[in-house]
């Protein structure tokens, strides 16, 4: 097969990373004789620098013209004092609504060979498994009105959470789509006993559920699945929720394995091409070292090829070349553990390519 | 002295814990020579039954006079299928908006005593010793509109997240003051990457600081507090933060140390008798077994002695009664640890009295 893939390398470690995973996709291009092209544009202050903005219209166009995007990360304290609509994130918050990523999909898996690295007890993490699908294109990211205003005297500010009930259904359909695959058990979160627009999500989950009645659907209000992360995350198998509920929770989960530089994410399209990235930052303190853990974003490119490409083999082969790897004891300097020595980021590449 | 005390007992396990507090406060009145008086009044599914509303006008009149007020916890399956307006959490968020009750105050203490029932390790989570400030009467709670509509045919939801820019000034200043009496630091949690009300919110912190040039104020962003919140939760002395993260945050933060049904609470009101109450709510499934925790409640009756009354050696007495009782081995279920013995709700009451 000819896929084309439009690179977004970003900010800070985002360069080495995206060339890891570029190495790898080659070589499995090679290995199963697909063609895959790269086709590189900008994003997030590396754009901002160049073309003053952080979401250029050619970069849209690349993207808009590829088969899948693999993004790096975007952010650094170079841009941190600039006004909003010159930061790098609003780049990354421009292209998630003009691409309708609509769907974030963070797996939380814990690695058997890195267990000791979680802040958590190895009997609570040993075995977590469970998926994280984010609404990323609605509620409070993008409602209007959103702003400031003088009301009788005073400064008061707001912001908007707003959906529309489709905007719901196809988040929560693919949710339960995902569990049908897994363990066929949905857990939605939201603020039922608060919000109006969660009373109306829970209204949602339950008429789709009807359409999956074989997968089971709880309900878990947000600051409960916020303690229930920490107390049993075994218990969860699909968790879907709004943006910003979506954001807090699925970074907490992160932060449950210890594998923070492990974690992929797919951003999945309603109409057009999906984005992969690794979930972790840009981090600045740490760019241009080779000493970045390229595993996220190299990880990142096998959910591309498994839910972009269909190639599961393919995917299959990628994971299994990061766990044998992991397994033979090579570790980034982010999850080292005393007194191993920690390999490079170029290194770490060399390594699951030769597993392949 | 003379102290008025309203006292709301609410639901499921809140009347067993709210006597054990009361007895307590019985105790240290008569070791110390003041005069409790307890006034009771309806609150949540309860006062649903009897008075068909889950704040009653005659409740908030008792509490409007008394100089303080003790929740237990209100909820349970019984009212859980009600219309918003008759549920049992709507008497919760009705009162804390009739009192003014604009900041919630959770210190997050770990018991040494207790440190193996964490689910993190014991080297993270050792001498953690931070206060959540979470504001409590504005946000997304109460911002109008909150409701549906249809809009260009389909059918939409807003909730909005509303603050005044005096009601940020409050609560912001609260913390500082907290930490003036602590480490000297503040963290100011919001998502001033994508929120206006953020944005505003940064600005505040950074003014009031200029008036605490004797506090340290950092900022962090709701996804990364609560990724560090798991990470590295010594790092914190005060957090401060709007209702909504507030909620979320106070909640995984009360996880960390193993010891929910130990850990209270202050709602404070900017102009008449604050409220106090445990975290835990009414765990309906172990109400009425006489084994619910009573720490969380007497030690919130502790915050209402230092707080409301001024009377800080008679808080410390309480709270040593119960670090000597904890340290001797007693353990109510929810923490109790194999092979001990665990004992009620009420034998826990009795040993902290005997300990005073
Ligand atoms: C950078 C920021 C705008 C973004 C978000 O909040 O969505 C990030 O935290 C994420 O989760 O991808
Ligand atoms: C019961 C609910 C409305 C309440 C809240 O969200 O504030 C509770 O979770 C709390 O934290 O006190």
């Amino acid at each position: 097969m000819k896929k084309n893939i439009a690179v977004l390398r970003g900010d800070g470690v985002g360069k080495e990373v995206v060339k890891g995973a570029i190495e790898v996709l080659k070589a499995i291009g090679e290995q199963y004789d697909h063609e895959f092209s790269f086709q590189h544009a900008l994003i997030g202050g590396t754009a901002i620098d160049k073309e003053g903005t952080p979401l250029p219209a050619d970069t849209l166009e690349v993207c808009k013209h590829s088969d899948a995007v693999l993004l790096g990360a975007v952010g650094g304290p170079k841009w941190d004092q600039n006004p909003p609509h010159l930061r790098p994130e609003k780049g990354l918050l421009q292209i998630r609504k003009a691409l309708n990523l609509y769907a974030n999909v963070r797996p939380v898996t814990c690695f058997n060979s890195l267990l000791d690295a979680s802040p958590l007890k190895r009997e609570i993490i040993e075995n977590v498994n469970f998926v994280i699908v984010r609404e990323l294109t609605g509620g409070l990211y993008f409602g209007k009105p959103s702003g400031r205003k003088i009301e009788n005297g005073e400064e008061t500010v707001v912001d908007t959470l707003s959906y529309k009930r489709v905007e719901m259904e196809r988040i929560i359909e693919k949710s339960f789509e995902m569990a049908r695959a897994r363990k066929k058990k949905v857990t939605s979160v939201d603020k039922a006993n608060v919000l109006e627009s969660s009373r109306m999500w829970r209204e949602v989950a339950e008429e789709v559920a009807k359409r999956y009645p074989d997968v089971a659907l709880e309900h878990m209000l947000v600051d409960n699945a916020a303690m229930q992360l920490i107390r049993n995350p075994r218990q969860f198998d699909v968790i879907v929720t709004e943006n910003m509920f979506g954001d807090i929770l699925s970074d907490e989960a992160s932060m449950l394995t210890g594998s923070l530089g492990m974690l992929p994410s797919a951003s999945l399209s309603s109409n057009g091409p999906s984005l992969y990235e690794p979930i972790h930052g840009s981090a600045p303190d740490i760019a241009n070292m080779n000493i970045a853990n390229p595993i996220a974003t190299i990880l990142s490119a096998a959910m591309m090829l498994r839910l972009s490409f269909g190639m599961e083999d393919e995917a299959k082969a990628v994971e299994r070349a990061v766990e044998q790897v992991l397994a033979a004891g090579y570790r980034t300097a982010d999850v080292v553990q005393f007194p191993r020595k920690s390999i490079s980021t170029t290194e770490m590449t060399e390594r699951i390519k030769e597993a392949l």
